[in-house]
Parts: C-alpha cells; structure tokens; sequence
C-alpha cells in the first residue's frame, strides 16, 4: 500500500543478494515467478518452518545467524524425516532494505546452502512495519514411501538422541542475562559455546540415512525433548521411560546442572536443541551407532519405549519420577 | 523466547483450525514433521509468495478474503506458468490465537483449496509482536519442460491480458479514502466490485492449459501491468507496444478513467491485478482466445511484442505515446 516506484528496489535487492545463491538450473536465476524441481522416483518431503525477530532470534544478533538458523530449522525437520536436502524457498520480511544487514544475511545463507547441498530455488521479499521474519520452505528426497514418521515406534524400542540437550536453552538464557548468564560470568568459552548453540543449530543432516535405514520413528527436537517425545510416543501410540542422567549433556551443562544452577526441567523442555529423537528397534542399535559414528555424530541410547497410553516419564539416578512443570515451548 | 507452557496452544489451534483442511493423504494430518508430494512424471512448480497486515492487506479486512488472497496470490502464478496446483504450505504469524479471526480465516482457505483443487499439505505458526502474515508456498505440476517462462516472447506475438485491468487498484483507492472513493460515493455496487478485486483476486488457473498450450511466455499481473509487462519483455530480449485503449476494464474503471477522476498510470501501474499476461503467436491468438472462451475467462489482444532492448511503449488513441509516471509497485 506503499507509493508505487519507477525502479525497484525489490528486484535490485534480489539481483544483489539472492541471485548469487539460486546455483541451480530450476531457480532460472530468479528472474522467473518460479522455480523447478525435476521429477524423480523419490517422494518429495516438503517442510515449513519460520523464526520471528524478537521471538526466535534477538535483534541484535548476527544477521549471518539468523540466516543460518532460519535455513537450519528446516534442514533439521530433513534430517529427522530421513530426507536429503533438494532446494529451498525463501520468504523475507523486512522493514527496510538495509545492506548493513542484507549482506553477511545473505553470506552465511549462501554459505549454508552450499554446506548443506540445499539450494535456493526462489523466494518472496516484502516489507514489514514489524519484526523481521523469515519462512523458509525446504524440500528433501526420500525413497517412495520410505519417510520416517513420528508414529511407529513399538514398545521395547531405544529411544536414542543426537547430540547434546539443553545448551541452546542455557545460551538463550544467557542471551536473556538470566541465572545461567551470572553463573558464567567468568567462562567466556562456555557462554559463547551455548549462545551458538540456541543462535546456529548444527542440524544432523549427516545421519538421515541412518534414522531412514534403522529408525522405526523419528522428529527433531525443536520444542523441547520432553514435549517432543510426548508427540512421538503419541502419534506411536505408546508411551517411554528415559533415563534422565543419561541424556548426553555438554560439559558447561552438566556443571551447570550439578551446581544447580539449572534444574533438568530447562534441559528437556527449554527446545531449540535441533537434535535427531528417535526410536531404534533393539536390535538395529548397534548398527544405528555404527552409522551415526561413521557419521560422525555422537547418539545416546537414554531410555525405552513401553506400551501404555500414559506420558513418558523421566526418572532419576534414585529410579524415581520427576515431576517437570512444563514439556515444550508452545506459542500460543 | 516467551515462557514455555504445559500444553500446546499451538497445537491445539493447528488441531481445531487446520487440520480440518489436510485432506490430502500426504498432509499426514499435519502430526508429522513434513509433508508428502507423491513423485510423478510432471516438473513440480515451486512458488511463494506473502501477504503482510498494513501493506497487501488491512487490518479490518475480513478475515477469510486475507486467507483467499494469500492463496490466490500464490494460484495465480502458477496459472501463467501453466502449472495444475498440487498443494500448498501455509507460514502464519500471529499475535493472538483469536478464534474470531482464525474461524473465518480457515474456513476461506479451505473452500479455496478445494475451489482450486490445492490441498494444505503443512505449515507453520508461530506468534509474532507484529503484523499479521501469511506466507505460502505452492506446488504445482506441469509436463517435463513445458513450464511457461518470463522469456519466449518474440518480435510479431501478440500481447494479450485476462480479465480486466486495474480494479484492484481502483478498490485499493476507495479504501484508502481516496478520489475514487469520492467519485463512487453514491455506488455501492461499484465500490463493492472494485474493492472486491483488491482483497480477493480471481486466478485464472482455467486459463493454465491454454497458456502452456498456446503461450511464448507468461506471468502474472501483480505489481502493475506496466511493470510486470517490461521484466517480460526485459527476459525476452524484446520489446512492445500497447494500445492503452485495448486495455480491457470494467465498467466503473472505465468510468472513471473517461471521467478524469483517475488516470491511465493507475490502471497499468497500480498492481494486485493478478491477470495473465502472456506473448502469443499471431497464428496461435484464435486458437488461444477460444481455449480462453471454453475457460470461461475473457482475454483480450492489447499490444504487439517488437524487436529492441527499449521499454514497452504504452500508446493513446492518438497513437501517441503515455508518459508513465510510475510502471509498478514495489517493496523498497
């Protein structure tokens, strides 16, 4: 509803950022009003997920890292669903066409794409009164039929994660200048390692053939371990047991956690871990680690799948319940 | 980064709004991570495109035309590149879960996908501090090859548009309180229709077939038929010349451009049209206008394409040429 222009701005951003990243032949450039994916006899996973200035990442932070973060969420959603990464759509909201910003954006996108072999395929920019936003559309291959699901997990299956839970729920509390953040006060390394953890999430992308092979279901944790494997285990039908001092922490969680400075409440529901929850039939366990390590992305076996329609249930050292007040992060 | 919640608004209000509307197999039912396009042997045409509360919509708008224009946007172009909707993703951002507007938004949006035969296949929601958006992602398919470019127009096609041109406009005026408002004052018919063209456009995905049947290139009319006629040109390595009188309008618009009340330049650069604009071959324009008759969408000749890197020149009744102020509507 702005005043139309003789020249575009819009096209000219185009032509300057993106235009560079739209590598494959099916972006035509970017000067089209489409884009093409070939066919292929593999079913196309499609997954759309958006982050919000002020919501899911901080005004201030890195314009390279959001570009990333907004790119990796999706990859991450790939990944669990065993899909390989084909392409992207890019949705951009802006209030103003600012290189200061438009630039490492656009770097550290083009640099993910390339990392991740997710190319951008075409987009939408617009303008904003409000917060930045960036939806991001990603499309990934899987064999016919062969995406892993939330359901199917079977009671006796190993619930195993990737990684390491709960340090972007830590680096955004350092972010916040919360408890975590005055615990740290003096461990520059620890801060750093968990703020980049909660502002560029390290999406398992090389483990999409191992969960597609072995894994009987499978989701990323995005809102929280504890809420995720609640929707897991429900669309399974089944319920689980974790151990809890079994979930793989980094070191400045663990000593956080020790100290007390946080309870495992913030660890398995504080979300954005963008780490691989899967369920793994007992007997292919061995062969999921073999290829995770091969992969070289560390899994955690951290509990079992039982039948039951009752919530997971997180256990201590002692084998009794903890009672965690809330399981995810919800937005409305 | 709000505080996390015992239970899921979100999922909730996906359960109650949209799951409803996940018909399609591949939906999953939206309880899975991603969706599903089955592999066929067409191109998938990837598109999207969002709409923002203050700059393509009004806050006051009811609710189900800003669900209707968001998909219809994205319909649209896959209309000119001759592409059968496959599905869609949906991004939403809202402040509030408010029912009152959810209710009517969903309801829009799923009479349109079945309208259309383009089923929600996922989607995101997320909360946002500002402005309302909605963004989509659209698949469609068309024959290996066979998607309709930007580029193709050649010296001798002619110019042709769907529809009529620069209601849209006219409606955006009356909303804004402008002169058109004034003029039509006493017309509430009037002011209906037009306004009507501005908050829900009419695809013409009937014409899709006879586009790729019949069209050298191909786009949508969205940011101004002046503008979006010189990038097709400008893709094309070629050149054209309008007849301004040809431009087909509808009565009010062609009322008050006879009346003065506005003038050609906002007609041809106001935007949201959301027509087709296609080059075809002079021994292809009656075999096209009656596949467009069959379609039921009226299609009119406004111009020839010629040879040279100048812009299109739009020409008066007088073979004289307009001066155009402005040739589109742009984002920055």
């Amino acid at each position: 509803m702005d005043e139309t222009k003789l020249t575009s701005g819009e096209d000219a951003l185009i032509a300057r950022y993106f235009q560079p990243l739209a590598t494959d032949p099916g972006a035509f450039n970017l000067v089209d009003d489409a884009a093409i994916l070939k066919p292929s006899a593999d079913d196309l996973v499609l997954k759309t997920d958006a982050i919000v200035e002020g919501v899911h990442f901080f005004p201030d932070d890195p314009p390279d890292t959001v570009a990333r973060k907004a790119l990796r969420v999706n990859l991450s959603d790939l990944a669990s669903k065993g899909a390989i990464p084909a392409g992207f759509l890019l949705t951009l909201a802006l209030r103003s066409a600012d290189d200061a910003w438009l630039a490492p954006f656009a770097r550290g996108l083009g640099e993910d794409a390339a990392r991740y072999g997710c190319p951008l395929l075409g987009g939408d920019t617009v303008s904003t009164p409000g917060p930045k936003m960036i939806s991001i559309a990603a499309f990934g291959r899987v064999p016919p039929g062969r995406m892993v699901h939330r359901s199917g997990a079977k009671p006796g299956d190993r619930i195993v994660v990737s990684g390491t839970i709960g340090d972007a729920a830590l680096g955004l509390d350092i972010l916040k200048g919360g408890a975590v953040a005055k615990a740290l006060a003096g461990d520059v390394a620890a801060r750093e390692m968990l703020v980049g953890r909660y502002r560029v999430p390290q999406p398992r992308n090389a483990l999409a053939q191992a969960v597609r092979d072995h894994a009987s279901a499978a989701m990323d944790v995005s809102d929280g371990l504890a809420g995720d494997l609640a929707k897991l285990c429900a669309a399974s039908a089944v319920s689980a047991v974790i151990d809890a001092p079994g979930i793989p922490l980094s070191a400045p969680a663990a000593a956080l956690l020790a100290r007390g400075t946080v309870g495992i409440g913030t660890i398995v529901a504080g979300g954005d871990d963008y780490e691989i929850l899967c369920a793994i039939p007992e007997n292919r366990v061995e062969a999921f680690a073999a290829a995770a390590g091969q992969a070289g992305v560390a899994v955690a076996s951290i509990g079992t799948v039982i039948a039951g329609p009752s919530a997971p249930k997180f256990l201590d050292a002692q084998g009794r319940e903890i009672t965690l007040k809330h399981l995810s992060y919800s937005h409305f």
